[in-house]
């Protein structure tokens, strides 16, 4: 049986399939629309009359009800109260779910990056913001209302910076992707950085590969604070593997040996030893992959 | 079937029974002793022939390893790498699971105070330490290697005081109990409080308990803190029970109103406004109750 997998972003919306030995392909990828109506009919008309693909998984950015196949709200597509389920199985005529975009990257990495060996995983999406998926005993792991996994909004300094969730303090106000922009020009120290005038964590790490100092500063102080949350998750989850994903990962040369030690300077010595931490191979796919997996698998909750 | 259910804590051991339908009795408790061997014939003494019971479970302040029954490492009894399990089972001469007290004390507490109604809860035990304890689908979670549920060494503030742990700023040392007594120390300001020498937090809950106003505010302020962790607990877990135990939730109706108020101000707002935080109506029972649940059930993994 082949699965569509579709997974729903601010920007691009990428649609796979997943074999039913569980290979991935990527089939394409379209811009957002956000008409759900036109964005189905747009993704209907690209998979064709693919009477081959049994059954659809989305993934979408924001608060999702999965029992319900409603986005409750998302603030990046602009949607509130969609029952997108619904509208996606009417226009694809098969039937649909509907996951949390961090959540179906989770089982995509647990699938694709672990082999399915590890039954306790955690996958750390880092990009505009931190996002987490948690996979218990090879199962991922929503919470008593499916909100479970919000990562990026443990707090990191309790009066800290004031948090769009209504926290302070929250670890993605320090390691996404704003911070590490900002990081850069508080290092930088107004010098004019020798890379295009717009800053971006991209920028910042090709600055980092030529040797720019302040750049390499930028990346190491954000290690260093991803440590602590890798410390939180071991000693709160004990996981076999910490897997991260999402565009800051490219740069995770420069960031992931500094987050590693303070990682494993602050954590139990028996879990954080036991952790593989390592970023994702199949980033571009994860999402796909797990929207596909959650659809085609009854075994995932 | 009935079940004996032993806890054993650096001052007092307790010895309980679970009937075949999980009614839960304290038979009664011993002084600690760090010899295992006279430990166990002591208790073995007090059951007697108990030929009626099936199995035991036994609650340890610790570091366990439960495949093994081994007791790895508890710094609080003096044991370090004892086969515990195998020792007991010689003179009990039944069938013996070892399990650490935080993870027995959310087993009991999700039977007894939970009615094993709430697939996913959190046990908050707090004490000299605080420990932790997860209930996930009904089921213990323990991590992939049996150290799961630390949430005393979440970070509170990332460069705060060295723990015993190796890390800093753990929340154990801003709301356990030397943190009380130092936290009422620096409030009261040196003036000697109308109180026994010996500042403890019975103390300071029985001051605060007629009006003094250093009592009262160490305890919010202790709450403050609280609901920074439970923040963090309902943003990762989503769970629908949060129970608090411990000698310290004896105080919680001077810091559990602030903790509450502070947690729903920092937390996503559908999962804190789902969630239940209350404190144990069990709390002298739990580690008994967990321990002879966690024998008796196959169903705990």
């Amino acid at each position: 049986m082949k699965t569509l997998g579709i997974d729903i972003g601010g920007t691009e919306v990428k649609i796979g399939a997943a074999s039913s030995v569980g290979k991935i392909s990527v089939l394409d990828s379209i811009s957002f629309e956000s008409d759900p109506v036109k964005l189905f009919e747009n993704i209907s008309r690209l998979v064709g009359n693919a009477g081959s693909y049994a059954v659809a998984g989305v993934a979408v950015a924001g608060d999702v009800d999965r029992a319900q196949g409603v986005v409750r709200f998302s603030p990046n597509l602009g949607w509130k109260n969609l029952p997108l389920a619904n509208i996606a199985r009417k226009i694809l005529r098969r039937p649909v779910i509907v996951e949390n975009d961090a959540n179906a990257a989770a089982v995509g990495a647990w699938s694709l990056d672990c082999a399915e060996r590890y039954g306790d995983m955690v996958c750390i999406t880092m990009g505009t913001g931190i996002g987490g998926g948690i996979i218990v005993g090879g199962q991922l792991y929503r919470g008593s209302g499916g909100s479970a996994g919000e990562i990026g909004h443990l707090t990191y300094e309790p009066s800290g910076i004031k948090c769009s969730c209504g926290n302070r303090g929250c670890f993605e106000r320090y390691i996404g992707r704003d911070a590490i922009v900002s990081r850069f020009r508080d290092i930088s120290g107004g010098r004019k950085p020798p890379c295009p005038s717009e800053i971006t964590p991209e920028n910042v790490c090709a600055l980092a590969a030529r040797g720019n100092r302040a750049a390499i500063e930028t990346w190491r102080e954000t290690g260093l604070i991803l440590g602590v949350l890798l410390a939180d998750i071991v000693n709160i989850f004990n996981p076999a593997a910490m897997v991260i994903t999402g565009g800051i990962s490219r740069a995770s040369r420069f960031f992931l040996p500094a987050a590693i030690r303070e990682m494993k300077s602050r954590a139990f010595d028996c879990p954080s030893a036991g952790v593989r931490v390592f970023v994702s191979k199949n980033a571009a796919v994860l999402g796909v992959a797990g929207a596909a997996l959650l659809a085609a698998r009854k075994d995932f909750r």
